[in-house]
């Protein structure tokens, strides 16, 4: 089994940067619905918009068939928090538009998120009704973040959602993350960190690299042997830029005349050959065979043709030391949002006491009060249930780890969970969480969640 | 029928803003494969960099059953280009991680696209093999924009042909986006623009509003009315603040007593009405009655939960006014990417020739030279094939349409096509595009593309 770190034949290793990120996102605040500005109108003219509000995210399901799923999006949210803030050009555009009145405006020029925000940490695995973020302030400053929140998130853990499950078939072999060509510009820098975040090894998004000092690598493309007047002259001229550590993208004419050439260019040094299409399982074996034959045992083999988490378990016995993701883990692998929602769960009253609230729609009914979880774990440290409380914390019989942690105290933005840095945090928390879950979390085949939720005061014994 | 354009009720009318627009999008130079930028070294190293090149975006297929694909994307990439560029900030990041080396590093400081750009206008149909895009230039200019032009196209061209099926399913009546919490927030955006282009009448999504002048519209949420101390108070404070002409959602609680309430606070004035849960058949026509039996025959009602092309298709007969799409259009309802790719198929040789260049991977093989596009119509105007000729333009029998059009000439943007304008240019030209394919093209049932597509020299008699 190849080691998971050496993946260095992709390209030259860019090493996680240690600098504090200079990225900033540009203002979120109009990334939302019309709607959270008209009602925030309407509440204002009522009196209830300054009502201390508790608003939750979570998800009734798991989509159909997975055994868990994967926060993601927290850190990135925190971010765009900081410049959710209304500015003169999106003041204009709503004064000009007419989508609300002289007072909401006013509100909104002095807008800052003064509440609490706490929940599950980035990384963690989830379940239905898992109370995955609880955001904590007046109904008009929680209420407008609604959609971008929920924007962030649904996205975020669709992608990480996916890649942990690619990453388990995997098993050990490093996965890198490819499809940015497959998503939205900005939705493909997202899942690069959200891959990486569900334990993927690197990235070809050099955005991503920028903002979150993830590694990024590269091979070369079909285009790149198309230019040049042999695909001989296309590998020396890739070996001696790049090195002969480099992989080189063999199945652009004929794969066994590639990689003769190939070893004949770079000799034993060679760091690797892509393929990328064909029956990946017999080209496999049939390339690492003459690789050897040519003394050339070192060198790499990455595939990168249309994978999945079956289409890489199918690869389990071939000679694969790498998978390049890319169409299924931006895309979620069919499930290409979460079905997260952000509900209203207690507000005060006009006595000013705090109460619980839900409503009675149809199939969409929600479970008033603010909640609180834990995760049940057996003697040995795994889990075997998601506890989540209502009104206050399940009762910890020992073994249980708690779930909710701090992101922002009274406006103030806690430590650690943005960034670089909260991207490395949420992948150590990811490969925990996971480690923790029984193993049938693994399987690929359609499966109920692999723990129950249980919801309500009682904890099960 | 009711009038398609009559959705006012559902907030206040937000014109379609005639300045030009100020938003600019943010550096779109790191939104690329790793692998764009070793490549440029390597062939700049090689001294291959400088041959002139014909890049092609083109699909070899619609998504599974779809008889006809919209090109969307192309206004937003356009705006992209002017800001592809690598200033002090992305040079420090190469620099620093050593992506690229110090001669690549020089060349891309001054970069800036000097070729062309023409393809499909944006909202045209689509079918395999329809040459999209047509990037001409160095190999260095055109290489680099590979990844972020099949971004942009890849996502938005998903969510317009999943608009333009659910437009036609609404057969005249207007769908509202509001999707935008189940997508990446920046995608959200590029959904809204990309639906409108679709045929969809507006969306819940400011930014769009604020970058496009697309008009934007919202109702209210559940949490509106949970916050208030009875659905009464919602309702008033909502009718005060808004206007009569405002949209109520009634299935907080009890659907009728919320109609019977909703009609005494504001008389027969009331705009409209939201179902967001339960059997939209049989409740949509149960409130028609009720509001009729009340005397608001001018209320309007607005489905919103869970629609897709078919669900809009089965609400056929239900007296409903507006829907609102919100998940399976910003997912491209099955179809979250389009498989677009982008393959170098002409390039300069040693003698300074354009030379046609193909690849031959298994399955992946592609057509050298440059490809020209027709649409050849019958004598009554109704298209009967893609005609896409290589090297030149097919024979025009009179009746056909030529589809390919400038967008960039020698590095200058022509006007039109971006902005505001370009999302109004480019709706005419889906609403044309798809009333001249034959009527089979709105069936809903997997099929064959409508038209097939002639690839080669030769026209059809």
């Amino acid at each position: 089994m190849p080691d998971a770190g050496r993946t260095g034949g992709l390209a030259r290793v860019v090493p996680v940067n240690q600098r504090s990120h200079r990225w900033a996102p540009p203002p979120t605040s109009l990334m939302t619905d019309h709607y959270e500005l008209t009602m925030l109108q309407a509440a204002l003219h009522a009196g209830t918009a300054h009502r201390r509000s508790v608003f939750e995210v979570f998800a009734r399901r798991l989509p159909a068939g997975r055994r868990y799923g994967v926060v993601a999006g927290t850190g990135r949210l925190l971010e765009g928090l900081e410049s959710f803030c209304f500015g003169d050009e999106q003041l204009r555009f709503l004064a000009d538009t007419g989508v609300v009145n002289r007072s909401t405006l006013d509100y909104l020029a002095g807008f800052r998120f003064t509440g609490s925000i706490s929940g599950y940490a980035e990384g963690e695995a989830y379940f239905p009704s898992s109370p995955l973020l609880v955001v904590e302030g007046t109904f008009a400053e929680a209420c407008v973040l609604e959609t971008y929140f929920l924007s962030v998130l649904n996205y975020d853990s669709a992608v990480a959602s996916a890649a942990s499950r690619m990453v388990g078939a995997a098993a050990g072999r490093p996965c890198i993350e490819m499809g940015s060509r497959r998503a939205h510009e900005e939705a493909a820098v997202a899942a690069a960190r959200a891959a990486v975040i569900g334990g993927f090894d690197s990235t070809s998004n050099l955005e991503a690299g920028h903002r979150y000092g993830i590694r990024t690598v590269g091979t070369a493309a079909h285009s790149f042997t198309l230019l040049h007047d042999s695909e001989e002259d296309a590998f020396r001229a890739q070996l001696e830029s790049m090195g002969r550590d480099t992989t080189l993208l063999v199945d652009t004419y004929d794969v066994e005349t590639a990689v003769r050439t190939a070893v004949a260019l770079a000799g034993p040094e060679l760091g690797g050959v892509r393929l990328d299409s064909g029956d990946l399982v017999t080209q496999a074996a049939w390339v690492r065979g003459l690789l050897d034959e040519l003394g050339n045992r070192g060198t790499r083999i990455t595939v990168t043709s249309d994978l999945d988490e079956y289409a890489i378990a199918a690869l389990n016995a071939a000679p694969v030391d790498a998978f390049g993701v890319g169409t299924r883990v931006v895309t979620g692998s069919g499930a290409p949002t979460s079905s997260m929602v952000y509900k209203l769960v207690a507000r005060e009253d006009s006595s000013g006491e705090l109460r619980p609230v839900a409503k009675a729609a149809r199939g969409k009914a929600s479970v008033g009060g603010r909640k609180h979880a834990l995760r049940r774990r057996d003697e040995k440290g795994t889990a075997t249930h998601e506890l989540v409380g209502i009104g206050g914390l399940p009762d910890d019989d020992g073994d249980d780890r708690p779930l909710m942690e701090d992101f922002v105290r009274d406006g103030e933005l806690l430590d650690g969970w943005t960034g670089p840095a909260g991207v490395r945090r949420a992948r150590e928390r990811h490969a925990a969480s996971v480690a923790e879950l029984p193993r049938s979390a693994r399987r690929l085949s359609e499966g109920d969640p692999v723990i129950p939720t249980v919801l309500g005061p009682e904890a099960p014994a």
